[in-house]
């Protein structure tokens, strides 16, 4: 393999056959091609794009770079959610519990939050003692006696993704659809699932903001794990606006715990059955969205959901206290309510300005080596189109400080705008449903 | 400065400031910018293009991470000549003594060979005792006892390009003409010269094979130079076929010395005397091209330019002898001579082979760090448009050994065509030239 010869051809917009494109990877994994040829086919990728075949292939190779899991003996659906990451987007904590409570296995491997958005294991780890960092037989197990763990993508798992993402953090080539895709599944497509659901978020919040790339990113990926024989659906989903309320770490975990008790609010809670509902369809366990959603309603009602839930955070190290009194999790120092300068309608709450708004409280990360507050953020309970009177609360800050709470009302000045009327309408909660069959408007 | 941010602009077609792109240029210099940044960059830049004032704004910034000469005490006219790269182009060995015999001083940094082509430095180091590693002050003493010194890039020179030039190679980065532009110029502007002239080749030898790619390179390179203040002109010269006879570094010293002897092949003498004359009238030593002819013919058949060529050998520890006896440089152990296979026109003496051949004798590099064997390469006599019956010399195979003789059969098999009639009439050997007043058919 002479990697030169094989950038240059992308480089000049041609394409690499599966097996040179295997070769860079394997060339790559063991350091026979250096990050600056990795860096310079990126590039080159990002701007020439890579076709269905090569996605595939280049999917495949990052895949086979690792430890592919074998789940078979489990007995039972394997399934996985992935989203491409928004503003308040506890989904996955909601979900994977409810899900285990109703016999679907979910071996869920998250990742970490960086700019405006945030992260999964974060959110965890903002529960006293909680491990994301198990080995791959310690989440075999715990998979096995409770049918759910929630972890970090481990070094076994598609080592190559692992140094191609801070790789392509650097060298401004994260954007681009074939590379976003081959990174997802292959991460995805190693945990032996028997389906997975995407959460492709649109609006100005999210990655992709526009509804085509969103719409092209899902059917990329759609492509790559039906091609690799993994049933997979996407649905393109709000970020226009926060998820729920709390966007921050412990506040986030505490507005999911609420919701597995039945008190989560009506968006996040439509998001997470929405999801839910397709992943149960996938595993045949249920017959109609209807049927899929009284299930999963059941399941929280009951407090079958919060139970497993207990379970988990227990078995994974953590103070399963948290799931009873919330309080327990790490409290800001400072706290304070934010309030509606004038009189009108809520017209906008902008979710890049929030997100950046719990990094600059220290909640979230600039670079991945930076430390996080779990405590801090916001809990923000205006909606777009609420009609708010001037004086009237719209959120409330927790900060560290009173400084952390100057930071946060500049932020909240910002993402909130009010207006004498919506001239806009909020995106659609669930707007599109994507399959291999094609894109059904939800709307 | 935030490298992400500078590599993502140009990756969406955007331009860079002069500012931002001497910040890039110093924080790769400093190692704050490492390799993978910048070669993401230089596919970007490859794919995306630099215009006019960001090329001359990256030349200068590559010329500012390192030393420039200061040399106006010299009290007199300071050219060079660049050439893109040719075989059996020796131009430099001629040209360098004979203008310094006319008293224009000669500070001339040359490169290595690598690929097809050969190298200035390898082909002086053929010389027993030369060395061309002299530091910058000796190179300046010699400089102004002698009017010339044919050294390398000393590490003070340039040293991003130094730095940029491998990584290009490992990146297929190449080829774009910015990247090629700015980095002949930054070496090239920091000699501190009071003009410059351009060999830029032509013909499926060349770097640049097309005429237009090879007009566009040269009139870069112009605005670059005529930006900085250092008038620039560029000749377009033929490599559809080898430079002279000789392809191979002692025997290319070989012939060398013999056109400062007067008894040069025709096409040598012919390219050497149309760029020394752009040299000299940029110089204003001459009013007319006949004029400069005239002074260089001069130089040459009084011995002066010979003689000059020997004090420098000698200042720079080489063997003067070889000036006098050119056996006396290192020959080669198994020579065969080539002969015709059949008879009829040569319609093909192609460089690349002939090149490519040179390499396969072990007269040329593969990588960088290849030693190399001074002895080896071809003397071809045939010439496009020859007639030749079948038995008749072609060339001199100089080898090794008896492999290296099969090697060189094969080379030349590959390079050398006979037909019944020339159908492609060869190209004029000098074609354009180009100066930022504009382009000028010569042909």
């Amino acid at each position: 393999m002479n990697a030169v010869t094989l950038i240059a051809r992308k480089r000049d917009g041609g394409r690499l056959t599966a097996s040179e494109l295997e070769a860079l990877v394997r060339g790559y994994s063991s350091g026979e091609v250096p990050d600056y040829q990795m860096a310079a086919f990126l590039m080159a990728c990002f701007l020439r794009g890579l076709d269905r075949a090569e996605t595939a292939a280049f999917t495949h190779a990052m895949l086979a770079s690792g430890a592919v899991l074998d789940l078979r003996a489990l007995g039972k659906p394997r399934l996985d959610k992935h989203s491409t990451g928004g503003v308040g987007d506890k989904v996955s904590i909601v979900l994977a519990p409810i899900l285990a409570a109703l016999d679907v296995a979910i071996p869920m491997m998250s990742g970490r939050g960086l700019g405006h958005t945030g992260g999964t294991l974060d959110k965890l780890e903002a529960i006293p003692g909680f491990r994301t960092d198990l080995t791959l037989d310690a989440a075999i197990a715990q998979l096995e006696r409770l049918g759910c763990v929630l972890i970090g993508q481990t070094a076994e798992i598609a080592p190559v993704d692992r140094r191609t993402y801070p790789l392509r953090s650097a060298t401004a080539t994260v954007e681009a659809i074939p590379l976003i895709a081959s990174s997802i599944m292959s991460k995805k497509l190693a945990e032996g699932l028997t389906g997975l659901v995407l959460d492709v978020k649109r609006g100005s919040g999210a990655f992709l903001p526009e509804l085509e790339r969103g719409l092209e990113l899902a059917r990329t990926m759609i492509e790559i794990g039906n091609d690799h024989g993994c049933p997979t659906v996407a649905l393109l989903t709000a970020m226009d606006r926060p998820l729920g309320r709390a966007c921050g770490n412990a506040l986030e975990v505490e507005e999911s715990v609420l919701a597995l008790r039945g008190e989560g609010p009506a968006d996040l809670m439509e998001v997470t059955y929405a999801l839910g509902a397709e992943m149960l369809l996938l595993a045949c366990m249920a017959e109609t969205r209807q049927a899929a959603r009284a299930m999963m309603a059941e399941a929280v009602s009951s407090g079958r959901a919060a139970d497993r839930f207990r379970a988990i955070v227990e078995a994974q190290g953590g103070n399963p206290g948290i799931v009873d009194d919330p309080a327990t999790l790490p409290q800001a120092l400072a706290a304070e309510v934010y309030t509606a300068a004038r009189g009108g309608v809520v017209v906008r709450v902008e979710p890049r300005a929030v997100g950046h708004g719990v990094t600059a409280l220290g909640g979230n990360r600039v670079r991945m080596e930076d430390p996080i507050d779990p405590s801090v953020g916001f809990v923000i309970t205006a909606r777009p189109g609420d009609a708010v009177r001037a004086g009237e609360p719209l959120a409330t800050i927790h900060a560290r400080d009173d400084a952390g709470l100057a930071k946060g009302r500049r932020a909240l000045d910002q993402a909130i705008r009010i207006a004498d009327e919506l001239t806009e309408p909020p995106l659609p909660l669930v707007s599109h449903r994507v399959s291999i069959g094609g894109v059904e408007d939800l709307s």
